[in-house]
């Protein structure tokens, strides 16, 4: 095996040649586009948008995310189902929308994360409603809770004590996402109902860290 | 805000009646069963299933894994997509399928994965097939490859270390899922169509270790 030119991956990644060039770059980009695979009526971003159709859209099919994460809506106004967006290409619907029984195909809204120095961030989750019962403080990715100790498949309360997470409804990443930050709420979501819009129950079996 | 019982989480958490009792559980379980839900006909395994069809099963609808991380195949003899399964609970096919424009509503087969310890979980990543052009050493979590300096959305060959990692089709750890391991190949995976039998392209934009 030959092993050239190599580095190691930190956070974030340093290689002549392959910088991002943060200095240059606006901190939060993104390119919506009305068909799959980048194809027909673009529009660069680099701040939210509360209702895609007042900037002359009728629906987003891919999305190239350059600079910083976004969460993505469902409804406008923020409202609905949520999608983190973080650097990369996502060439049609469901390479952004999770896997949910109730499929989504449209994405009206979105707005940038703002997120902590990735070694800082931190939240608690709580067995019950108002931040009673079992607690555990989180400053790590969790693809199972279980796993890693917690004592079933529910959450009753968090709170993001800075950076902010995304928690989802099944192990390894998938199902219904919920973006969590310290930025919004003072950081408490006393309640399942306070999640998002669209949270219909207090599932959650993993939680991950949002890098810049 | 009252915070009760504070516990730093670690890997694994260890909390006082919170614990997994591991001494005493087999390292790999797995209950599976015919309908949604955990309802209908039902069985343990503690090691790999070539044919569920073998043990009696026309199909897997829900699962609960309860020991350690197992990787599902959608044909049988460990043939087709891969859905990594860690401890939790997965109610229906699509909380465990990954979100695929080609959906698979079944899994006919599956085995146990031996991982190392985290956090010497180590892999290789190529820009070119057998191990050509740049590279970086991965040993962390990436959920996008990109936003930590990776040059684009596709990896030419990989070599794993130490460990097991989940490779993903998109960022967010979305998309078509390929077990990446250590034991295997002798961790070499020298061209895209080698990371599993249904791989179609050599799009892989996120990256995870998989924890025991």
């Amino acid at each position: 095996m030959n092993r050239t030119n190599r580095t190691y991956m930190t956070h974030p990644m340093v290689m002549s040649g392959m910088g991002m060039g943060m200095g240059m770059s606006p901190f939060f980009k993104m390119v919506v586009f009305e068909q799959e695979h980048f194809q027909g009526k673009c529009q660069e971003f680099t701040s939210e948008c509360c209702n895609i159709k007042d900037c002359g859209f009728d629906n987003i099919r891919s999305i190239r995310v350059e600079c910083g994460a976004w969460v993505g809506y469902e409804h406008i106004d923020m409202e609905g189902q949520q999608f983190i967006l973080e650097r990369g290409e996502y060439p049609h619907w469901d390479a952004y929308s999770g896997n949910l029984s109730y499929h989504v195909e449209r994405m009206m809204s979105f707005r940038p994360i703002y997120c902590a120095a990735h070694q800082s961030s931190r939240m608690m989750i709580f067995e019950k409603e108002n931040f009673l019962g079992r607690c555990v403080e989180l400053c790590d990715d969790y693809p199972s809770l279980q796993a890693m100790g917690w004592c079933g498949t529910e959450v009753g309360s968090m709170h993001v004590q800075c950076g902010a997470f995304v928690c989802y409804e099944y192990p390894g990443y998938r199902g219904q996402q919920y973006i969590m930050e310290c930025e919004r709420h003072s950081g408490d979501y006393q309640r399942w109902k306070n999640w998002g819009s669209h949270c219909q129950t207090p599932k959650i079996q993993s939680i991950r860290r949002i890098h810049h």
